[in-house]
This record gives structure tokens, sequence and C-alpha cells, in this order.
């Protein structure tokens, strides 16, 4: 499989400098990249390479396309932005091999007659479908989901094998959840007493927008009383855990292994990266950016980047390092009697 | 659905003031209250909305009652501890909502003969019960999740879809496990041959007391000889990971992302927060509190509130701190240095 | 069920100093081992507890030995790695007690007709096996495993209940996977386009070696365009995280909630202690050997242990000694201040 260059141009845009007639494969890095692929140059530091790359043709900027035009032998499509041109490209060729699963409910899954499936969706292998559930026009829930009692499953979204979708919580229109994740799992809510802790029955809902990608293994608790809301174009990576109660803005993405403890509200355009956590309660404004291992204990009002972990060191060194991290206030101390003692000096001095 | 207060505090206890007759239909939060919604004052500094609220009644301790009787329109109970009470109240109405699972095998789940099943549990679409397994009465399995060998189910114990329990471990009376989460998986034990590793078969169990909450993709490892031990009253939030041959004491609580490795023994009536790590053949005592993100490397013996993250800071400002904090021992030594040179001076002036 | 003396000697060697017909029931820990139990030596620390020993027979190293013999009344197995013969006894006697799962598949699992399952491959309960699947000799698929599109499990290899295996990835011999790991979910890839995401497609495979144990909950993503790689007697706790593209060098080792973000290179004979975490794109050398909950950001060239974990302490210390890292800036330019000044004091003193 594969497509001419004028096709795909045609289709996503961009000036083509080269025979439209071109047949390319598929797509590749500019190292790999064969003579029947097309690559990208997304990032000028490659330029070099990019002048001697093997592939058909080569998406790039005009700034870029500039440098490459003289010594590139191949085809270039120029574009703004050029990785946004290679994933919907890759999307195109994607396309191409996609196996769609065919409409329809395997025999071994398991529907409650008072689901509504609708006639183009894929229902796969044992998979259970609970009453009144919703599954709408060409979703493709696959092998072994759960869908839980009056959940609402957008169109065109798709589960992946193994997903957990419990009661009552939907998801918009166009969303992924990869396999092992786990929607509308019951908060953490207990009241304790003497010691013992009395549950707190978790009656919301996840609200989840269109658009939402959802990593392997993440999972989200319904709220306690409100909803917990996910909104539109929301990616989340792999094993994340977002508590009750949150409330995720639009466009905001976390990388693998963050943790968002309940009734945070974060807000549009953030990113988290990978093992980031955000205690309860916290509001956090768009456009935040958190660094990676950052642990955030309040809430930021401002836009910006934020970090907080320790730096890695040989342990040798860690040791001493941190050994006087656990008393600085020892060091402080010391400071402030030299200070003290150096006044002193100096006014004997001057005296 | 809903209830008469009169009949709330006949089963729930505490002093109505007001109505018995008047008819509430179920619990909601003080801002949001509706007029026909029971609500609840467990935070003193929320007094001046409580008094306003547009809840039928309050749940209130004397204290606060003292406060808003005057202004108030609306019935009270007045109670020890609002917010148990609270949620007991909130157990009530969800108890009149929920939709109990019929006992019974699904016609799809795949059940050994020789496994006793009671004739009240319910065992949902898709789920493998494996050869003598007990599953106790009033127990319910949903949809897919699979129950070892020889496991023990105990009475009211309520397994969420797609949970897995492997062979030989046991969990007591009115538990509840969460979708995702894995019982019994094998410890992390190998020796090691020059640089390959060794598989140490791991043959202990999970041994799970009463009233246990395991949240989703919460992951158990069975020990390697002996049994790890997860005592009554304990709850997990999601993704936590505890390690072979633990013992978690009774009513320990943990956030969700937890990680214990292996061996640990911790006490009863203590709390993690989320993320907090303890290393492998530790010690904690009984009512230790770990902060958030914090990591345990050393046993601890005394109660109390311990913590330990890098605080969160800009960016710029976290790399100035980060720089110092690799470089601790030069400050250090550059102290000591202006102590020695201070002394010499202070020795000099005196001399 | 149990062995004579002799007959394990047989099997995996060692120099057995007592009877050779003696019968042992199974293998114990020092503490806990019966009279009818083989206990090990590996730690000669325990020396004194092994000379009191009630096990029927010891295995241990030739200079503990030396120590024991005269005190310890029972028989024991002399060799070079103790630790390493546990593990291979223990295999031995787990062996004796296993239950192998017959060949066959179950009745209700669901495999495509074009998959290749192997006659002596056992294939579960509530199994989806997809089109063009190949099952090796021996492999054990327990109930509600899902395995993608021509994918491909290894000889002898074994997946726990609930694992999910995706489209085109491949396992070798003699692989674990415990239950709820996700292997070749789609990596978190995607271009930024005016604030809203676009997903490039994820291409790539996992392609996983030999002898390799995956834990339960754990999530490997496929490559994007090239694939990820887990080379030869790689061993990953649960709940790791595993990026697109990233290689993990053989016989590397990674505790529980490890994160490895994409398009990381990792050595071989590595070790990651638990929750550590690793950026994307880095390089680490082989025998590099992170310590828990430690935070990699930059490339590791040389073998060595490292470690970046702010230490715990009681909170109230750990809130000053949390502050004085905020403002540490502020401490070193007062150190700077005072040399200065002391500088200028001593000049004048010289003067």
């Amino acid at each position: 499989m594969g497509t001419r260059l004028g096709a795909l141009v045609e289709r996503l845009g961009g000036q083509l400098v080269g025979d439209p007639n071109l047949e390319v494969s598929g797509i590749a890095p500019l190292t790999g990249a064969g003579v029947s692929h097309i690559s990208f140059l997304s990032n000028s530091k490659l330029r070099a390479q990019a002048a001697h790359s093997q592939a058909a043709a080569l998406i790039v900027s005009a700034a870029d396309d500039a440098f490459i035009a003289a010594s590139y032998p191949g085809a270039r499509i120029v574009t703004n932005n050029p990785y946004v041109y290679f994933a919907r490209a890759a999307q195109y060729f994607a396309a191409l091999d996609e196996i769609v699963p065919a409409a329809g409910i395997h025999p071994s899954a398991s529907v409650d007659p008072s689901a509504q499936v609708a006639a183009s969706a894929h229902i796969g292998a044992q998979v259970t479908v609970e009453a009144g559930a919703v599954i709408g026009e060409h979703v493709v829930i696959d092998a072994g989901c759960y869908i839980g009692r009056d959940a609402v499953i957008g169109a065109d979204t798709h589960l992946f094998a193994n997903v957990t979708f419990h009661a009552r919580c939907q998801i918009g229109a166009r969303g992924i959840i990869h396999s092992g994740a786990v929607i509308g799992t019951d908060g953490f809510g207990f009241a304790n007493e003497g010691g013992v802790y009395i549950k707190i029955p978790q009656t919301g809902r996840v609200m989840i927008g269109d658009d939402v990608d959802i990593g392997a293994n993440t999972t989200i608790d319904r709220g306690a009383l409100a909803d917990t809301v996910i909104e539109d174009g929301v990616k989340l990576d792999n094993q994340i855990q977002i508590g009750h109660n949150c409330r995720i803005g639009a466009h905001t993405a976390m990388a693998g292994c963050v943790g968002v403890a309940g009734s945070a509200i974060i807000g549009k355009y953030c990113t988290f990266g990978g093992a980031a956590m955000v205690l309860g309660h916290l509001t956090i404004a768009d456009r935040v950016h958190i660094s990676s291992a950052s642990m955030v204990s309040r809430s930021i009002l401002e836009a910006g980047q934020y970090t907080g972990f320790y730096p890695l060191a040989k342990n040798a060194e860690w040791e001493k390092s941190a050994a006087i991290v656990r008393n600085l206030a020892t060091m402080r101390d010391k400071i402030r009697a030299l200070e003290k003692t150096i006044k002193t000096l100096t006014n004997q001095d001057e005296s």
C-alpha cells in the first residue's frame, strides 16, 4: 500500500516541490528512511542529515527548505509546521493499513437487552455491556471490556481490550481509552471514627469530553457527590491516577505515572511531566507546566514552568549533600553567628 | 426515592431538631444542596455558609448548632461527629438506590465444578473461577474477574469488574476490591548468578482481613515462602504496589500510587500520602503518618508525621537551588574556613 | 510430596555431607524450618542461627560450613552460591507441586481460525486470540488474556490471567507476563498545533527477548515508527511504565513503580530501585544502578550507583530544611558577602 505525493498534498495541503505522481509507501524517520519513504525535518539542527537523506520526499518548513533545496535531490512538501504535517501524514498512511473491525456484536459478548448499541458499532469477544448503556455510532469496543449500567460511549470512540468503564460515566466523541484503564472507580473517601474508616459512597460520575485519550492502566475516580470532569482534548498517558471530583482543563496533557489527588482543579493547556504529583483541593492555572517527578503542594495561580526534584548524583556525593540538607538549619545558624561576629569585629575596627 | 428524617434518625441516632415527617431525597454538599436535600457541617469555618444553606436539614455538632440555630430555618440532626454521620447517611441513601445483582452464576461464566459458590453469591458475565475456590454468602463478583485455584472470598465481599485474585489467596468479610487490582501475583524474587537472574518461586499467599478496601489497579504480591498480610480495616487507594512478605497493620490507609517494597512491616493506624515510597525490610511503628511523595529509607519507630520531598519552585529558581544542593559540601567547607579565619582574627584581636 | 537429598544433589550439584536417602518435604527459611525441611544460609551474619536450625539439611558455602559443621547436626549441601542453589532447589520443589494446565483451548475462549496455536499450548477460559497470532509450544495463556493480531508468543512462555498483548508484538521463550500487564499499547506521541494535540499513529512494535519477566499491571508502549526493545533476561516488577522506542539492555532489573520515558536507551546489567524515574531520550550505560525514588534527568555514561531523593525527616524539621532549600541562593550570597568582608578585614590587618 502507498500513495502518490499529489494525493497526499491534495488531502493535507502544503506546497509540493517535485513530481506529484511519485509513489511513497510510508513514513519513516530521517535515519532509516529508504527510497520509497517520505520523511520529515522538524528540527533545524538536523538540516545536514536531511540534506543527505535517502527519502523519496521530505516534509520541511520554508526556512529549512531554503537550506536543503540545493543539496537534497528528492521532492519536498513545504509547510508551516512539519511535525504536525508529519502527524497527519502518518495518520493518512496508518488509515491505509488499518483493519477496521466489522460492525456487530461478537457471539461471546454479553450485552444486556436494554443497552443501546449503534448498528455501526463493534463489540468484541468476551465484552460485557450492562443494562441501559449507550454505545454510539462507529464505536469500537475490543475484547474483554466492561461497560457499566447506563454508561455512554460517544461516536467514533475506541476502547482497546480489557478496559473497565463503570456505571453512569460518559465519554464523548473520537476518544481513545487504552487497555487496562479503569474509568469511574470509587474515589477514596472515608470518615474516620475512632481510627476506623467508614466508607462514603461515591455517587458522582466521570464525565469525559470529546477527543480525549486515556492511557493504559490509568485510573479515574468517579466523584463523591458531584462529578469528576475531563474536558475536551485532554491527553493522559499510562498509569495515571486522577482522584474524585478533579477537573482537568481542556487540552491539558499528562505524561505517565502522574498522580492527581481529589478535588484538584487543573487549568487548560497545562503539561505534567512523568510522575509529577498534585495534592488534593489545589487550583492550577491555565498554561502551567510541571516538570517530571515534581510535587505540587500548593496552588499555582501563575502560568509558567515549575520544578521540584532532588538532583541525581553519584551515591557517595548524594549521601554527603543529603546529610547537609538534613542539617541546613545548623548551617544557617552558623552563618548568622558568623555575621554577628563579623559585625562586632567591623564595629570594633570602625570604633 | 428518599426517606423521612425520623426514619434516618431512628436508624443512625443523633438528636433531631425539627419535623420527623420531613421527606429528604438525598444528601448534598452545603453548596449545591437544594430544598429536598440533607447536608452537613463538618468544618466550623463553614458555619456562615451553613446558616444560609438551602438544604431541608443539616447534620451538625452541638457547638456548631448553637451558632447556626438562630439563623438557619431548616431541621438539624445534632451529633458528635457530623462527618461520620454524613458517611452513614450517605450509605443509607446509596442503599436505597442500589441495584443488588441477582444471586446466581451468569451463563457465560466459567466456574470449575469443584469450586464452592454460595447460593446467595453473584458471579457475573465472563468470570472464571478455578478449581477449589470458595465464594462466600452474598459475595458479588462482577464481570471479567478471575478467581484462582483454592482462593477464598469472604461473605459480603464485592469484587468489581476485571479483578484478578490468584490461587490460594484469601480475603475476609465485607471487603471491596476495585477493577484491575491484582492480588497474589508473584513477588519480585531472584537470585543472581553471574549477572543472570534465577527466579525464586513465590509459594506464599496474600491473606487479607475483614473490611479491607483495595483500589483500582493496585497490586499485592504473594509471599515468597511465608505470606503477605493485610490486616482488618486497611484501606488502599488506586495504583498501589505492595511487595511480597509485607504486613500492613489494621486500619492503616494509603493514598494512590504508594509503593511498599518487600518485607516491610507497617504498623496500625498509619497513613501514607499519595506516591509515598517505603523501602524493603523496614519497620514502621503504629500511628506513623508519611506525607505525599516522601521516601522512607529507614525504619521509623516513633509515631508522628514525616516528610521528605523537594519543594516546588519556578523552574529557574529550582535550577539555582538544585545547583547549590549539588555543591552543599563546598558551601559547608567555605563556612568552616570562614569560622577558622574568624577565630584567628578574634584571637589576634584578643591577643 | 518431597524428595531425597541424593536426588536433589544429583540434579543441582553441590557436595552433600550427610545421608543421601534423607527425605525432605520442601524448603523453608532458617527461622520456621521444621525437621522435614531443607533451609539455606546465604548471609554469614546468620551463622549462629543456622547452627541451631531445626532444618533436616542446610545449603551452605564452604566458608560457612567450616563454621557450623561442629554444632549443626543435620545434613549439609556445600556449594559456591547458596542463594542461587536455594533458588534452584525451590524451583525443584515448586515443580513437584505444580499443576500444569492441560493442553488445549478452553471452550469459552475465542480463537481466530487463522491463529496458529501449538498443540501443547494451553488457552484458558474467556481468552481472545486474534487473527494470525502464533502461540508456541507449551505456552500457557491463563483466563481472560487478550492476544492481538499477528502477535507471537514464544515457547514455554506463561501469561497469567488478564494480560493484554497487542497486535504484532513478540515475546521469546520462557517468559512470564503477570496479570494486568499491557504490552504494546500506543506510545504517547502527539504533535501540537495551536495548543491542540494531533495524534501520531504508533506503528512500531514491542520486541521482547527470551527469559523476560514482566510484572503485574506493568505497561510497555509500542514504538512510534521503530520498535520498543526488551532484551533477554530483563526482569520488570509491577506497575512499571516503559515509553515508546525505549531499549532495555539484557539482564537489567527494575523494581516496582519505575517509569522510563520514551526513547531512553538503557544498558545491560543495570538495576533500578522502586519508583526511580528516567527522562526520555537519555542513554544509561551498562552496570548503572539507580536508587529508589531517584530521578534520572541526564544521561549516565559511567557505571556506578546514583541517587537523588530528599531525605525523610520529622515534618517540622522538613519544613525548616525545605524553607532553607528554597532560599539557598540567599544563603550562598550571605557566605560570599562574609568572605568579602573577611578578606577586607584580613587585608586591613595585614596592611
